[in-house]
């Protein structure tokens, strides 16, 4: 008998989001699950780990195919109290989302959904973040759930390399409008920021946290923000080696 | 007459910080500063953001030669406030440290203060992220202030490829232990998390998070690992593209 997958589920909307529900009954399908998942909303948290404050997790669920826990702090602290704490197996897989808006281009730095799969991937476990185009929290995920089950049958029948994970992002139309899944770079762009300046009642200024994104280079196909603009799932293999080795050879005569 | 240079000093040990005074000191030297500082420490917040609640921040500090601002909030937010409220003019340079303790290998991945440079980076600003192997509050400056003068010093004459940050790492000996400066790639490794499990008095689980870092490669020339055991200073070209595109290579034939 095959000895059971045991996959590991966690995001960054938190244990209520939708997109959360989506990603386990996918799970489901491959393995034994585990959910580790944030207690409240996470978004933004990038790599984020909780050092001043102990954390706490309470287990919501226990059955023959899934446990559910929820946790204090951020996705990264989800992903290794579920590694330290709740499991002795290290996971056949981690899922991490899906993620209620997208985690494309530049905003793969912020995103705390890409933070636990790139957890996951430090750990040495194959990981895939996916994220939905739509930040609605009632947000259609059928489609979405469709294309998260191709991309995961793919990598646990074919693997992917060790030094990477991956980054999903699925357009927000309906299934028979997705044209196809694009292997993809991160594009290039940034968010420009226009804080919201207000005053509150006792006369003292507090700012509010706005933004938009602006993308450098639109319209160049192999980006992400290219697929994703032309109805394609766009995947992006992401690694940790922040190293510019181009910028290592530029630089090679630097005496200081 | 020459117009003056602005530089934004950030870190993510907090205002108070030893490291942060030793870095406005240094900054000075080379022209008008801007400090827009965490009012609390925030290391290992990574590249977070704070979208769930209002940002305030408070003038500490404005004469001749610095503006001080004391930030609620992550580095990033720190240096999103600077950019958006603070200043008109975009900061000729932007400094993140010196941080109480290191930022080499895969820490990179956790740490605010190279989070504070990246977002330099993003913004299109030369960006130094400045960290020495001592986690003490009253660590020992002197030699990195020394170092950190010089590498400075070398980017505002000679420019770094606009595509990177760099991530300055100085070992804890005195300046004549000290045998130079290397460019390095970034070390592999991870940290192994040992969570500290404790019952409060109410009989309820928490954890603290704990952790050891393993080096994956211990010994290799040319990381950043390796410089700082032997007494070099480590500057890592450090960059926001994610991307592996040898996998893009390798997994080019994917079908899905």
């Amino acid at each position: 008998m095959e000895k059971e997958r045991l996959i590991l589920v966690t995001n960054d909307d938190g244990i209520e989001a939708k997109g959360l529900k989506s990603l386990i009954r996918v799970a489901k399908m491959f393995g034994r699950v585990i959910v580790a998942a944030p207690a409240e909303p996470q978004s933004g948290m990038s790599h984020a780990i909780t050092v001043k404050i102990p954390l706490r997790a309470l287990k919501m669920e226990e059955n023959h195919s899934v446990d559910v826990y929820s946790c204090q702090g951020t996705p990264v602290d989800c992903v290794k109290l579920a590694l330290n704490q709740f499991t002795d197996k290290k996971p056949d897989l981690l899922l991490s989302g899906i993620n209620h808006g997208a985690n494309s281009s530049t905003s793969v730095i912020y995103s705390g959904t890409m933070a636990a799969a790139l957890e996951g991937l430090i750990n040495g476990i194959p990981s895939i973040g996916i994220s939905l185009l739509n930040i609605d929290p009632e947000a259609d995920f059928s489609a979405a759930e469709e294309m998260a089950k191709r991309v995961i049958e793919k990598v646990l029948n074919e693997g992917i390399p060790e030094n990477i994970c991956l980054n999903v992002n699925i357009p927000d139309v309906s299934l028979n409008k997705i044209k196809g899944i694009k292997l993809c770079r991160q594009n290039k762009g940034f968010w420009k920021e226009e804080f919201d300046k207000r005053t509150d009642p006792g006369g003292k200024n507090y700012y509010w946290l706005t933004g938009e994104f602006f993308n450098s280079e639109p319209g160049i196909e192999g980006t992400d923000e290219w697929a994703l603009k032309n109805n394609y799932v766009s995947i992006v293999p992401t690694k940790i080696d922040l190293t510019c080795y181009n910028s290592l050879d530029t630089l090679k005569d630097w005496k200081i």
